[in-house]
């Protein structure tokens, strides 16, 4: 079964093609240009490159947050669209899932963090077991310092964009922590695809109208401005 | 220092823009293309997309062998060509080395193989401690069953197109052996990028015309020419 994959829940952008568990095509890019510029460009000359058509995919998937609002819906607004237009299910995926599924090669545990601003990160924990990933607890967004009450001595190699700040503020009361190499440290296409891959064959792939946006916490424009409200009230 | 990598040693190819250990854009794809099509394509896109020239580049980098005679020389190729034209200098890798960077995540002790057809493969043996590469042979063409007979006992992860045939063959008498996953088993531009670094670091960035592929043992035509002049000597 083929995936076409998209992620740009952060600063980086990826697409993947792959068929089951193999990658067929990925491009990465990590340049800090605009993905509203340069996600369907790389789909464009991938798909292109590789011969293939939406036609040809079962199923076009993405990485439907938690992470950058505006990431999140460049990366969900495009699949939505070229999926409606080329008639193909959906698959929306957790940021963090796909984040574990592209570093399950460290095996052991993976924290999976993004930096969330406002003294938060998005988080998720798992367990990888003979390559297949198991997740711990729900995406949530949380205070550092509440993340590392709850990891304390256990070990953990840290995945996402949020994974330096995290260990430099956590090594100390979280020994066990450990820095992913970084070539495993961004989420990417590849990830998408394979977290999405045990989803397609469940049959749950869902229609265009029906893919959306996870993005765990309000916009900050509308935390301010119930912020605001709560104050006047 | 930003490299630019070439890798086209066997059935995927791949592209990547790095700058010092961090990966800034990568394209790799395995759809059974000739690289002769796909290369320069995906170079030309990825730069275009990072907004990034020849000219910004420190080095161009290219897996010089051992591989398929056609790939190899596909990628050498297009690397002095474009070395030349930008006036840039070359770093040549062994896809080997390019293969146990890509994979150093896995820690250990990795086994790289490409399947050389004629009952042999190419096959280098390396080390990772703490995320970095240590070469334990040089490259080698070498019979399956005498590489098991070095490998014995000792835990090795298997890397390259040749992993799979090298586990079938040999995981009776060499019960140490693991297949990488999927995901780390092919040479990428990242790998040889990773490879490049620390030479390019040391100044041994050489000219294009000194650029030249590393084939380790004679083409085909060239071996049964040998062949058949010594059968009538």
């Amino acid at each position: 079964m083929k995936i076409l994959a998209f992620e740009s829940s952060a600063v980086s952008a990826s697409v993947a093609l792959t068929e089951d568990e193999k990658l067929i095509a990925q491009s990465f890019q990590n340049c800090g240009l605009t993905h509203s510029r340069t996600l369907l460009p790389m789909a464009e000359a991938l798909l292109q490159n590789c011969g293939v058509t939406l036609a040809d995919v079962n199923a076009i998937a993405v990485a439907h947050g938690p992470g950058s609002f505006t990431g999140v819906r460049i990366g969900v607004a495009t699949v939505k669209g070229l999926a409606l237009g080329a008639d193909r299910p959906c698959i929306g995926v957790s940021t963090l899932d796909a984040m574990a599924h592209g570093a399950r090669s460290l095996g052991g545990r993976l924290c999976c963090v993004m930096d969330a601003r406002a003294g938060q990160v998005y988080n998720a924990l798992f367990a990888v077991e003979g390559g297949t990933v198991q997740r711990l607890c729900a995406d949530r967004a949380l205070k550092l310092t509440d993340l590392g009450e709850e990891i304390g001595q256990t070990p953990y190699f840290l995945v996402g964009d949020g994974a330096e700040l995290c260990y430099n503020t956590l090594k100390d009361i979280c020994p066990g922590l450990r820095l992913a190499p970084p070539e495993l440290r961004s989420p990417t296409g590849y990830g998408v695809a394979a977290a999405a891959l045990p989803l397609l064959r469940a049959g749950t792939a869902c229609s265009p109208q029906q893919l959306d946006a996870c993005y765990l916490r309000r916009p900050q424009a509308e935390r301010e401005r119930m912020k605001r409200l709560s104050g006047n009230a």
